[in-house]
Formats: structure tokens, C-alpha cells, sequence
């Protein structure tokens, strides 16, 4: 950091967002698409040299110790980078969201009234591991308008400022200021506690990481802090459903993939087709080797299972995020006993309800108080492309500004637009 | 506070609101909307009764020496009473947004995709003086499905706990639960610390009042807050304008009232109309004893005024809000400058262009980076009234959520809803 303090670098990485961002403000559109096609053509054509950049961060980490998995998701493979490219070309494709005026309707006065979509100005954006999300925030930065002041894990430092230079080198070649979008340059942990607490350069903050990372950020931020924390997803199975539609649901949205935070933890289950959809999940689960933490009636049910892994329910697993191959099951009298447990112990983030019966349908759309409420779907389906949005940035589990995926509109804000004659005030 | 300290009765108030706030997101619109009539008749059939206890506040306040102007915004007379009342009907009167779903549309994984619009859930309301507040915050509150925690300044606090035993009972009296408006009923300060610091029970803080108070908030919050902080406003005359239009506009936007938040502070001129524009509006601001302080080019200009009051203007003019029969005039190249001056010196709440120009009107449109952008009408429309939003809880300078006059939209948010026919994830 030469002469400069911690404190003063991100200051001066604050001071020169700022700067970037209002002329990212007023960027036809077609320059940011510019910028998002030459950063494509750039990581194709530094392929070979990004993964140079890669390796030392590969090896510092096998050395470390890390485990396989780990060091797998701070790789930067060809088929990654080209996911990275395609992403900046469909972004290039996607229609402006910048300036468009929604609402405009006339008022008694004579005014008319609308707003008017603009950028939200700066975000910081807060990630560990996966130097890809470096290519993703920067290219939504772009398309949306704002600068952003990246803030990269330790660990992927190396690939990272690779990644950060072909950002800036695109954004130049297209005219753009190369200080609308930013790396944090040191790994030192100072830096993150300045770049939240600077509400006079940076508007909003976004984490991305794990539960402790956001919670540590969000009760430090002096800037509003887009939030995603756990994901206790649930299936709700109803009395009357389609079993067997049922049950290729609650497969999918437990086994598709585990890890994810819209993966179902919790399986809830009408009493009325429990004896009938509980058997044929069960021997699902069994087979792929998923244990089940049942409730004692669900027990009953499945013990007639073979080869079940089946574990009695404790309290504590009912607000579980296990993001493994493990679902807590429970009987439970209707959609009313269904949605107070999911408002109870579920996270807010994505449920569903598999059911024929479009009074709970409803029921449950209305009053389950998530994020994402879904009626005979996979709770797998919450992500930003499954929604249209055309790319991600985070899921929030806040209600404020922006709830559920968050993609370009989540980094806009609306002023309002009025449009007179020479009205004046009475 | 009996044996209660104010940190344990500040959390139990948030505990019944986050308990009412369930209740009130799934209350029907009609149920709703009988609170609200049977408010605004309480307050006609108490206006009597109110008076009674307003008038124990009104003698504290002239006792404490407070002037005139000030315990005149204490007082709840009649007639607003009867505001208060008609504002209540006029809200009961509105279509409810709660439940309302925008943008569904089929996906290509077969799923259908839109967003439900639902109450943020429990608001915290921090405010000083004019009791009517009360009301209007209650009543915003009951119509958007949440619960809210009130929190008036002392001064008024006979006054508020009146008005806040009436809101509770109309909400009795439909059915509703009367923990879902609650008054602060201690005046101790601390009450206020300990609001603002429940992220458990409170999803955001609405301050009103100096911007004092507004910046500690923030400041000390540990949760969202909709801010409005100070309204340095912006009337710029522009090269080619109408100049009869322009004089009446600029005269409304600085002397309809001098006290609101949207009254403009600041007036710039585009040199090419000065000469002609400058003495007309000079002559009526001279003629309404408002003050003005210019650069030295308007001053060459405004000399020729009978009786303008002529101040040079020094650098913290440009920064000002009088809130009174002052002004601050420059003269600008055109509208490059104004824009420059404007997000450089203003509050980013409200600034007009007066102009003929349509590329002028769209660039001060797009560039202004202000909460209100207007051509040809006069800042002091900027209000949720004159916007149609029926009522307003406050003015947002804020991007984040919420910016200028913040109406239901702003109480509430937008929730995903996935209706599938039992589609899975690949």
C-alpha cells in the first residue's frame, strides 16, 4: 500500500467510485454494451494467461491445506471463463433498464407525474472464494449504470486482480472510466471494515459468503446492507396433490444439487396423503442416500423403508440449513399447521406448496412471509435466471429495497419525473 | 414504567408488533378500512375531548416560554381534526395494494413468474411536535398492513396519547388487533435508542423531524431507515424560457411557503435570459420582502430593483437551506452548469428546469441526481398529495427503497410468486 494508509486507500478507492459513477450515470447504452463485449472477447483471449494468474492461487491453497472441494471452487477453468463470457455477451443483449419512465399519469394540478429508473450509484460488493463473482458483479455494475469497489477473498487474489485488469482494460477500450469498477487491491481485513462504513462514497454493500461473514458485516455497515442469510427451504406436501407429481417435486428440490440455498431442508407433509406420498419418497431419499430427521409419526410411516437412514427429529432441526444430503420430515395436520411452522422456523427465503386445491394455494401464496413462495414447483427454481432477470447478484432475505433474487433492477433506484406547463402551487 | 426498565418495555412493544404485523398482513381490505372510518368518526365525536387534553400540552409548552409559532403547531384545533378525519376516509376510500401481483410471466422452464406486493411488516416512527402525525401514521399503517411503534416528542405527548387510545379502539372495533398501532408511552429518551436497535421486531425507521435528529438516527440505527434530511432546492431558468412562465413559477417555488422542505433555496439563471429575467423576478421577490443573495453578476443586474434587499452571496450560500424569505441567485453559463451546481451544492431532494428547450429538459431529467426532478412546474409540488400517492409518511432523500414522498408503495414490498404445474429443475 506504499505511503497510504489502509483507511486512506479505500478512501480514495470511495472518493474515485464516486467520480466513475456519475458519469456510468449518464452512459448510452450502447457504450456499456461495448465494454460488456470487449471484456468477453478479453477473457476468451486471455484464457491461457488467466489460468497462470489461477494456478498460484491453486497452489498457495493446496499448500494451506484446503480441501479439494474448496480449492475446486477457486478454479478458473476454460468452461468457467467461458460461462463468464457468455454472461457479459447475453447482459450486452439484454434491453436497457437505465432511464426508462414507468407511471406517468396527470394529477389534478395539471403535473404529470411518473419516475424515472437511474442507477443506485455505488455498491460494494463482498465475496470470498470463487474469483468468477468478480466477472458477474462486474458486468451487472456496468449494464446497471453504477461503479462498484470489489472486495475479493485472500485467497483468489491472484486470479482476481487478473480478472479486475480486463474488467478496466474493457472499460477503457469502450470509453468508459476505469474507475467504475474497482478490486480492492490489499487482502488486508481493514479494508472491509472501511468499505462499509463510508455512507458519503458507497450506497449499498452486498456480502456474499457465509452466515457469520453477513452478519458480521451487516451489524458493522454504516450503508444499507442487501442481505442473504440462510436458506431453510421447505416442501409442503397437501392434502389433496398429485402424489405422484409430489413426489418428483420434493425429490427435485432436495437431491437436484445440495449445496445450494434453495435446496429444500424441511419436507412437511399433510396427514391425510401421508401414508400414501411418505412410502414412495421415502424409498427416493433411501436410494440416493438421504437421511431423514422424521418427526414420530412420520417414523411410523417410513420404517417400512428399506434401506432408510432415519433419525428422530430434534427441535433444533427444524431450523436447520444442512446443505447436505439430510431433510427434516414432518406430519403435520393441514396448510394452516404447514404455514405457522415455515413462518416459525423456516428462514424466509423460498417455500412451496404441492397441492390441487387452489383455496390453499392461495392461502399459502398470501401468508407465507418469504422471499419466494411457490406453488407446485421446485423450491430449486429461486434464482435469477430461472426468474428472468437475466443474471444475479444475490438472493435477499431482507424485505427492504430488494427481497428475493436481485438482479439489475435490485442496483436501481426511481426518482420521480414531473412534467409541467408553467403550474405553480396554490 | 412500573418495574419495567425502558430497554424491557421498548421490547415488548416490539414483540407485540411483530405479533399484530401477521394479523395486519392478512387482514381483508374491507376490515382495514372500517378501522378506518371508525377512526376518523372518533375523531369528530371526541374532537371536544381531544381539545381538553391538547390543552394540557399547549400550557406545558407556554409555561417552558415556547414561541408562539411553535405551540401553534402543537395545537389540534377543529379543524384539524377534521383533516385528520377526511385523510382517514380518503384512505379507506383508495384500492388496497396488499396482495396485488405485477409482471407475471411464463418462464422457460414452463414456470410463471411475478412478484405480490406485501407490508413490510413493523415500522418505527419517530417524530416531534405536530400531534396530527399521530394519525397520519396510524392510518398509512392500518392501509398498508403493517404494525407500527410511535414515537412523538414529549411536547405533545398528552396530545398523542389521546389520539393513540382512539386509534386503538377503532381497531377493536373492526376486529383488528390494537397492539398493531402502539405509542411510546414513556418520554424517556432511551426509549428511543432501544427502538431504533431491534432488528428482530423492527424491519426499518421512519424519523420526521430537524436534521439533527435524523442524522443520529441513522447514525445510531440497526435497522433501515427511510431518511429525509434537508431540502436545498433548485429553480433554474434556462435559455430559451418563457419568461412570464418562468417569473410565476420562480415566485411560487421560493414565497408560496417559506418553511417546507420543497420551497426552493437556490435560483440560477441562464446568462443569455439574465438581463431580461433578473429584474421581473427581482421586482416580486423585492416586493415580498425576500431577501436575495447573489453573485456578483445577478447583483450588477438586480442594482436597478427598487427595494431589493442585495446581499453578496458567500460560498456557504450555495449550500443553504433558509427555510425562510431568502434566496440565493446565480448566474450560469446554461444548463451544464446548473446540473454541475446543483449535484454539487444541493440536498438531492427537488430542482426544477424552466425552459423551451426539450434536449435541455431531457439532459436536466437524466443528470439531476435528486430525489424530484421537474421541468417547467414549481418544487413546491413535491409532495405525496400533489404525486397521488394519496398519503404520505415522509419524504425520502434516500436511493435505497424508498426516494422522494413516500406513500403506501414505500410501506410495503415485493415478494416472489412461482406458480408451476409441477415443474422440476434440470
Amino acid at each position: 500500500m506504499n505511503a497510504l494508509t489502509v483507511a486512506e486507500y479505500t478512501h480514495s478507492l470511495g472518493l474515485q467510485a464516486k467520480t466513475a459513477s456519475a458519469l456510468m450515470a449518464k452512459a448510452p447504452a450502447a457504450i456499456k454494451n461495448k465494454a460488456l463485449l470487449a471484456l468477453a472477447r478479453l477473457l476468451r483471449e486471455q484464457t491461457e494467461a488467466l489460468q497462470v494468474d489461477n494456478a498460484r492461487d491453486l497452489e498457495r491453497a493446496r499448500a494451506a491445506g484446503l480441501a479439494e472441494p474448496m480449492v475446486d471452487r477457486l478454479k478458473l477453468s476454460p468452461k468457467v471463463l467461458e460461462t463468464c463470457a457468455q454472461g457479459c455477451e447475453q447482459l450486452a443483449a439484454m434491453a436497457d433498464v437505465i432511464g426508462e419512465i414507468i407511471g406517468m399519469k396527470q394529477q389534478p394540478s395539471g403535473i404529470r407525474v411518473g419516475q424515472m429508473r437511474v442507477p443506485i450509484g455505488v455498491f460494494g460488493m463482498i465475496y470470498e472464494s470463487r474469483p468468477n463473482v468478480t466477472i458477474e458483479a462486474a458486468s451487472l455494475s456496468i449494464k446497471s449504470g453504477n461503479a462498484c469497489i470489489l472486495r475479493g477473498g485472500s485467497e483468489a487474489i491472484d486470479s482476481n486482480r487478473a480478472l479486475a485488469k480486463l474488467v478496466q482494460q474493457a472499460l477503457t477500450e469502450a470509453g468508459l472510466p476505469q474507475d467504475a469498477v474497482q478490486l480492492v487491491q490489499t487482502t488486508d481485513r481493514e479494508a472491509v471494515g472501511q468499505l462499509i462504513a463510508m455512507p458519503q462514497f458507497v450506497d449499498v454493500i452486498i456480502p456474499r459468503g457465509g452466515k457469520g461473514l453477513i452478519e458480521r458485516i451487516s451489524r458493522e455497515a454504516k450503508v444499507p446492507v442487501i442481505k442473504h442469510l440462510d436458506g431453510n427451504c421447505h416442501t409442503y406436501v397437501d392434502d389433496p396433490c398429485d402424489i405422484a407429481m409430489a413426489v418428483k417435486v420434493a425429490d427435485n428440490a432436495k437431491t437436484n444439487k445440495y449445496s445450494p440455498c434453495n435446496a429444500s431442508e424441511g419436507l412437511l407433509v399433510a396427514r391425510g396423503v401421508a401414508a400414501e406420498f411418505l412410502p414412495q419418497i421415502g424409498a427416493v431419499y433411501a436410494a440416493k442416500g438421504v437421511e431423514m430427521r422424521g418427526c414420530p409419526e412420520s417414523l411410523a410411516i417410513l420404517q417400512s423403508v428399506a434401506g432408510a437412514q432415519l433419525v428422530p427429529a430434534t427441535e433444533q432441526d427444524w431450523s436447520e440449513e444442512y446443505l447436505a444430503p439430510i431433510i427434516s420430515v414432518k406430519v403435520v395436520a393441514g396448510v394452516d399447521e404447514a404455514i405457522a411452522h415455515i413462518n416459525r422456523y423456516g428462514s424466509h427465503h423460498t417455500d412451496a406448496i404441492l397441492t390441487r386445491d387452489h383455496m390453499h394455494a392461495q392461502q399459502f401464496l398470501r401468508e407465507v412471509d418469504s422471499a419466494s413462495v411457490m406453488v407446485n414447483a421446485s423450491t430449486r427454481f429461486a434464482d435469477g435466471f430461472e426468474y428472468g432477470l437475466g443474471a444475479e447478484i444475490g438472493i435477499s432475505t431482507d424485505k427492504f429495497h430488494a427481497r428475493g433474487p436481485v438482479g439489475i433492477e435490485g442496483l436501481t433506484s426511481l426518482k420521480y419525473v414531473v412534467l409541467g406547463e408553467g403550474e405553480v402551487r396554490g
